[in-house]
């Protein structure tokens, strides 16, 4: 029997975004350092909160919770390169009242190499630090279906800043 | 007189590209970090670099030569926050044989803030440090008019990673 | 004149800090990431603080006062590289009642070598952002003698440097 | 059975060393951003081999042998602040002829709070990304008693720049 508070995971329900590998990101070894993935990680669970219609901002800002990391794990598989363009896949692995885990996968888009796989576990907290359960509703809108696929953390338009003139 | 060795900079062509900030860019006050904000001058750089047509790390791995920073300067105008739009404006200010100057605007994409204003210097030097002069063609790429007057870091498309299955 | 609200630099007070350069901060040319020169001098300043009696964070937790950054400026003179030791050099170049200036130099410790200079002009706000004067006692600290010339970030102990004499 | 390529860990030899939390490393949730834990042990790691009486990067530019990171996990017990000192401590937890896996405990040094625990795996690599073994004498050095039991980044003396004396 499954607790009501605990959900299926939409293990298939992959969200992907983009995003473009800075020069400051890599080292002396000419690849990405190892610690930026756990940074694409949080752009993947940004993301991941967009395409479910909500700002993750605003579940901190407006209902006093916060995604705490408890736990994180990377496997480094292949190296990434400045100026890569990078696949972040997210999905949720658990769900439950006071916590979830986030599943990645790093993937190269020129030639669909996967670079890394990773995890996170994190717990629901207030402000205080506090562990709380999930604010009413985000649960819901987290197990949802997408409203769209995916998402690149600056929006599909470059908006005209110089008007109609 | 102007030597021939310094054009005119193409000082009303601004290109634009977009990002979006991050949690990690963020600091216990709540706002961004103010070294970040040379990050995303780079990334200006490197887009502007891409909407003239080449790529900077191709000119650095094909061409043996390297933009190294000599000189930053940065003006903080307005805090930005987590998950905001940011336009980075960049253009060039001085181009000379071996030398050149990127002058940038920082502005907030919803409100059209002014968050910041900076100014790089760079020298070109091959992979061993020693100055050199622009590889043949790239200072002319770099005075040209841009092939698009805007980018995004990650290009405009997500491309379907599945198919047409 | 001066007016009472600005006082007399204490320019020839240099204070002096010790740091090691982290794999992390180098990028693919082998050499330190332009943007970290930034988080030093922020190291610089903090513990310009401690050696005049006092932690900034309290400055920060206790006193609403916080000394944010509107201006930074470095000159990049030689490369520095992963394991360096780097002696950060802070001194205090303008103090006036709401601002105060700080100036820097980084310099390789095994030959003495100067890596960059570089100056940060902050102005004191609360923690709404609103511009305010220093809380009391604090620029007196920031402008008096040191109780040590030189502390290391971690230190237990602060090596007197001048020997016994 | 014990292959020969395989040693027994010194299971018990924590490497101690320490550093301060930097403003740039906190978010806007107050505390240390999580990925900032893995730059942390990899300054476990250079210092664990400064104890044993080399230097890392040595072993990358004398004898061409990388520590490539292949996996990390961290599990985060309790946030850590700014300005917090904090013990950085290492050991080998496997030790293999192409390969290592460190083991990290991160304390605060005020009050002995576990902050973090962590893990990282490394494959041995040439600088073309070839797998190869650990060039003469690194293994058993890193398996050998340290020299010194902790050390700190930036050495336990700040060297007298000044003069003759």
């Amino acid at each position: 029997m499954t607790s009501p508070a605990q959900q299926d995971p939409p293990i298939d329900d992959w969200h992907e975004t983009l995003i473009r590998v800075r020069y400051s990101e890599t080292d002396k070894m000419g690849i990405v350092y190892y610690a930026n993935y756990l940074i694409w990680f949080e752009i993947g669970r940004t993301e991941y909160c967009r395409a479910r219609g909500f700002a993750y901002k605003d579940m901190e800002a407006n209902d006093d919770a916060f995604l705490v990391v408890a736990e994180s794990y990377c496997r480094y598989k292949a190296p990434a390169y400045y100026d890569d363009e990078l696949l972040i896949r997210t999905h949720i692995t658990e769900m439950r009242r006071r916590s979830l885990r986030f599943g990645y996968e790093i993937v190269r888009n020129s030639d669909g190499q996967v670079i890394a796989e990773g995890e996170t576990g994190h717990v629901v907290t207030d402000s205080d630090g506090r562990v709380r359960s999930f604010p009413e509703g985000y649960a819901q809108r987290l197990m949802a279906a997408p409203i769209v696929k995916s998402t690149i953390p600056t929006g599909n338009l470059v908006p005209d800043r110089e008007g109609p003139g």
